[in-house]
C-alpha cells in the first residue's frame, strides 16, 4: 500500500512530523487542541488523539503535565529544505551517501540466459532428478517431530549433531576417512568452507598454491582473505607436485588447494604417486591440504577412488564436500572434515560469519543419509548421469568428426575436451553458441591467467538426452570456419 | 562398516597398495599373474582380477599391452614406516600438521547448561509457538509446486525475487522505507548481514563507532574485518549523537552500528531529535549508518517508531532486518536494505561467502509472508509476549521488593534492570543463579570494556508463564546477601 492507504492518523502525525522538519513547528512549540484540529481536518477528535499519541511514541512531542502536546526539544534547526512529502515515504536514495569499499563492477553472477537457452553447466545436477516428495516428507517429520523445538531455535554453528554424525558415517564407510562427529562441520556449501579455511590458514600475504587451470571462486575466496595465490601446472595426472615441491623450496605456502578425484576442470585423477608425494611434502613443509572432493559420488567406472584424506595420518588435510550436488544445490549443504582442532577454529569462522546453519534442513538430510534415500538418490542420478555422458561423447563425435577430441571422463558431470581451433577462436565459437542459445565454456574461464587455450567444457548432468542433441545441433551450427 | 565388512576384491588391493607404500613392491614391479594369486588367496580369480582393476584405477598399477599388471611408476621411496593397516583405515589424526591462525581458545558458544534449566535468553523467541505446520506445509507447496526446479538449482545471490519483493513491501507498508526489490538483499541472518556490510565499507583500519552498551558478536565482526571499533556512550535516550559528533571531529570513521528501535540491550528508543543529528552528521562526514532493527515486530506499546532509513534521503542508511525471531532462528534468514549500489557491492561479498541462501525455504517465507501467515504469527507472538513481560515485572517486583528497579520496556524480548547491588556481585549472582538453573546475563557482558555495571538483563520471550514464575524463584534464591 502506499501512504494513501494509512490510516487517517498516521497521514495525519506524518504531516506535524514533517512540518516540525520543515520549521513550522519547533522545540517547545505548543500543537493545536485536539479538538479545534479535528474540527479543521474533519476527522473525530479521536483520530487526532491517536495522531499526537503516535507524535509522542515516535519522539517528535512531549505531553505536559497539566495538559497540552508540545514540540519535543532537542530537534535540530530545520535542515534547508523539504526532505519529504507529508504523507509518501521519501524515495528510497540511488546511491550510497558513504565510500564503498572494493570493486562491486563485475556482477555476482552469469547473465541471464533467454528462455529456451540449453545451459551446458558443468557443476549442476538436473535438478528435476531431485527426490522433492522425500526431502518434503523429510522436512515435515522434522518441523512436526518431537526434535522441532531444537533445531526451531538457535544451536550449534558446527552443525546438527545429528546430521554431523551421517557425514562422518558416510565418509568413513564410503571413503575411507576414520572421522569421527567431531571431526565434522556443516557449513552452507562448499564455497563457505572455502572461506572459513582461507580465514583460519591464511593470515594476511600468505601463499596458497592453486591449480593453475582450476575453480576460480576458490582462488577469488583466498585473494580476498589476503592471501597470494601461486598457480601450479596440471598435466595428465593432475597437478605437478614436483612443480609445486620446487615452489615450497623457493617460499613457505600456508595451503594448497586441489582437487584430487576429479581435477576441476578437467576431470583426471591425481596420480597415486603425487598423492603420496603430496601429503609427505605437505607434512614435511606444514602446510594445510584443502582437498575438495565436490562430485565424489559422481564416478562411473569402478570405485571412487580414495580421497586423500583417507591416508592423511598427520593431520595435514582439510576435507571438503558438498551435499548440494547429491540432494539439490539451492539447499545449501555442504562439509569440512579435518582433525577436531581445526573443525573447533573453522566453527570460529564460522559463528562470526552467520553464527549457525539451517538445522531443520541439516536435520532432513541427516535423516535422508541415515535412511538410503540419499544413497538411492545418487545411484539414480549415476545412472542417469553416465547414460548421459555417454551419449554427448557419442553425439559430439558424429556432429565434429576429429575436429573435437573427446574422451568419456570417468566421473563428473562435464567433459573437457580439446577443440581443433586456434585457441581465440574458442571463445568466439562460445560467444556464437550463446546466440544459437547453447551455453558452454570455453577454457580460457578456467586458466589462472586468463590465457586462451584450445579446450572447451561441456556439462551433460542437467539436460535430458532430446535436450543434449539438440544442445549439440546448436554447437555445430556456431562451431566457427577457420 | 568397518573394513571387515568390505568385499575381497577391495581388501585385496588395499593390501597391495599397503605392500608398495612399506616398500614390498617397488616402481616397475610385475604384480603377480592373477591366476596363481587367485590360488595363494583361496578366491576367485574373477576377485584377483577386480583387485587389479581396482589398483589401476586407483593409480597404483598400470597394465602393460601384452599383458602383466605393474606397480605405477612415479610413486615415492616408501615411508620410513608402516602408515596404516593393511584394512581399516587410518586414525584421523588428533592434531593439525599446519599452523592456525588466530585464537581458538574460546568455544563458539555458551557451555551446555544442564537439562531443566531455565534459560531467560534475551534474543530467543519461543520456538514453541513457531506455525510448524504452516510452514512445513509451505516448504511442501515450494519442494512439489511449478517453481520447484527454479529454487532448487543454483539461483541469484541476492535472493530468491519473490522473497526479495515480499520483504521490499513490509518494509515499505509497516516502516515507511520505499523499498524496491532491487533494494533488498536476502541473508542468512543479521550476523552475515553485518559481515558483509563490514567487508563493504570498513577497509582495513578504518574505524567504525558502536554503542558502548551493545551487541558484542558485531563487535567482533566489525574488529575481524579490520576496523578499529569505537565506542559511544549511551544514555536513557540511546546513542550520544553529539559525543559521536565529538569523535568525528578528531577522526574520520566508516560507519556506525545503531539498534535505535530497542537499543539492544537496553531496549530504550533513540530520540528523534537524536535521529535526524545522526542522519544529517552521517550525510556531512559521509559514513554509512548500519541500523539493526532486530525486534522491529516486537513492540508492545503503540505503533513501533519508524527506522532511521524511513527518513534517509541520501542513501546513508544501510537497515539490517531478521526474519529469524518472526519465523524460527533455526531458519537462518536476514535481510538488509539499502540503496541499489549497496546491495549489489554486498551481494558480490556474499557470492564470495556462501554463493547464496537457500531459496526453497526463501520462497517458503515469502509465501508465508504474502498469505498473511507470518503477520498472524506475529501477532500471536506479540500478545504471548507482552503478557510474559508483565509477568515477569509483576513477579520480580513481588520477590525483590526495591532491590530490582524494574521497568516494562515497550518492545523486545527482554528486561534490563538496575540492580541494587555492588556492581561486580552481578555477576556472582549471575553464576550462583546458573548453579540454581536459571541463566540470565549481568550487564557487563553487553558493556565494550566489560567494566562491572550494576545491571542485569532478563529475556521473557522463550518462557512461559510456569517456567517464568519458577526463574524468579531461582533467582531469588541465588541473590548475593550484600
Amino acid at each position: 500500500m502506499d501512504g494513501g492507504d494509512e490510516p487517517a492518523f498516521v497521514r495525519i502525525a506524518r504531516g506535524i512530523a514533517d512540518d516540525v522538519r520543515r520549521g513550522r513547528f519547533r522545540a517547545g512549540d505548543a500543537l493545536p487542541g485536539t479538538r479545534p484540529l479535528a474540527t479543521t481536518l474533519g476527522v473525530s477528535r479521536n483520530t487526532v488523539v491517536a495522531a499526537y499519541r503516535e507524535l509522542v511514541a515516535e519522539g517528535w512531542a512531549v505531553t505536559r503535565r497539566g495538559g497540552g502536546t508540545f514540540v519535543a526539544e532537542g530537534l535540530p534547526d530545520p535542515p534547508p529544505r523539504r526532505i519529504r512529502g507529508a504523507v509518501r515515504p521519501v524515495e528510497m536514495a540511488s546511491a550510497a551517501a558513504f565510500p564503498l569499499h572494493g570493486d562491486a563492477s563485475e556482477p555476482p553472477d552469469p547473465p541471464e540466459t533467454p528462455r529456451g537457452t540449453l545451459v551446458m553447466a558443468g557443476g549442476v545436477p538436473d535438478v528435476r532428478l531431485v527426490p522433492v516428495l522425500d526431502l518434503a516428507r523429510a522436512l515435515r517429520r522434522v518441523l512436526t517431530g518431537k526434535a522441532a523445538r531444537g533445531v526451531l531455535g538457535y544451536g550449534d554453528p558446527r552443525g546438527d549433531a545429528r546430521l554431523r554424525a551421517a557425514v562422518a558415517d558416510l565418509v568413513r564407510e564410503r571413503r575411507g576417512i576414520a572421522a569421527r562427529p567431531e571431526n565434522v562441520l556443516i557449513v552452507r556449501g562448499s564455497q563457505m568452507a572455502l572461506e572459513l579455511v582461507a580465514r583460519a590458514v591464511l593470515p594476511g600475504g600468505r601463499a596458497i598454491a592453486v591449480e593453475a587451470i582450476g575453480y576460480r571462486p576458490a582462488w577469488t575466496a583466498f585473494a580476498r582473505a589476503g592471501a597470494r595465490v601461486v598457480p601450479i601446472p596440471i598435466d595428465r595426472d593432475g597437478l605437478d607436485v614436483d612443480a609445486l615441491a620446487a615452489v615450497v623450496r623457493r617460499e613457505p605456502i600456508a595451503a594448497v588447494y586441489v582437487t584430487p578425484h576429479h581435477h576441476y576442470p578437467t576431470t583426471v585423477t591425481l596420480g597415486a604417486g603425487r598423492r603420496l608425494a603430496l601429503l609427505g611434502l605437505a607434512r614435511r613443509a606444514s602446510f594445510a591440504v584443502i582437498e575438495d572432493d565436490y562430485d565424489h559420488e559422481l564416478h562411473y567406472e569402478g570405485r571412487p577412488v580414495l580421497p586423500l584424506a583417507s591416508a592423511d595420518v598427520h593431520g595435514s588435510v582439510v576435507y571438503v564436500g558438498t551435499l548440494s550436488k547429491v540432494v539439490a544445490p539451492g539447499l545449501r549443504l555442504g562439509y569440512v572434515v579435518a582433525p577436531e582442532p581445526v573443525i573447533e577454529r573453522l566453527a570460529r569462522e564460522r559463528f562470526v560469519l552467520d553464527r549457525q546453519g539451517d538445522h531443520v534442513a541439516e536435520r532432513a538430510v541427516a535423516e535422508m543419509l541415515e535412511d538410503g534415500t540419499v544413497a538411492r538418490h545418487v545411484r539414480r542420478m549415476r545412472s542417469v548421469y553416465a547414460l548421459r555422458r555417454d551419449l554427448l561423447v557419442a553425439e559430439l563425435g558424429r556432429a565434429f568428426g576429429g575436429r573435437i577430441d573427446v574422451r568419456a571422463p570417468p566421473g563428473g558431470m562435464a567433459l573437457w575436451a580439446r577443440v581443433d581451433l586456434a585457441p581465440h577462436l574458442v571463445a568466439v565459437w562460445e560467444r556464437r553458441a550463446a546466440r544459437e542459445g547453447v551455453v558452454f565454456a570455453a577454457g580460457e574461464r578456467f586458466v589462472f591467467d586468463g590465457g586462451a587455450v584450445p579446450f572447451a567444457r561441456f556439462g551433460f548432468a542437467s539436460l535430458d538426452e532430446r535436450e543434449l542433441r539438440e544442445a549439440v545441433r546448436r554447437l555445430a551450427r556456431a562451431f566457427p570456419r577457420s
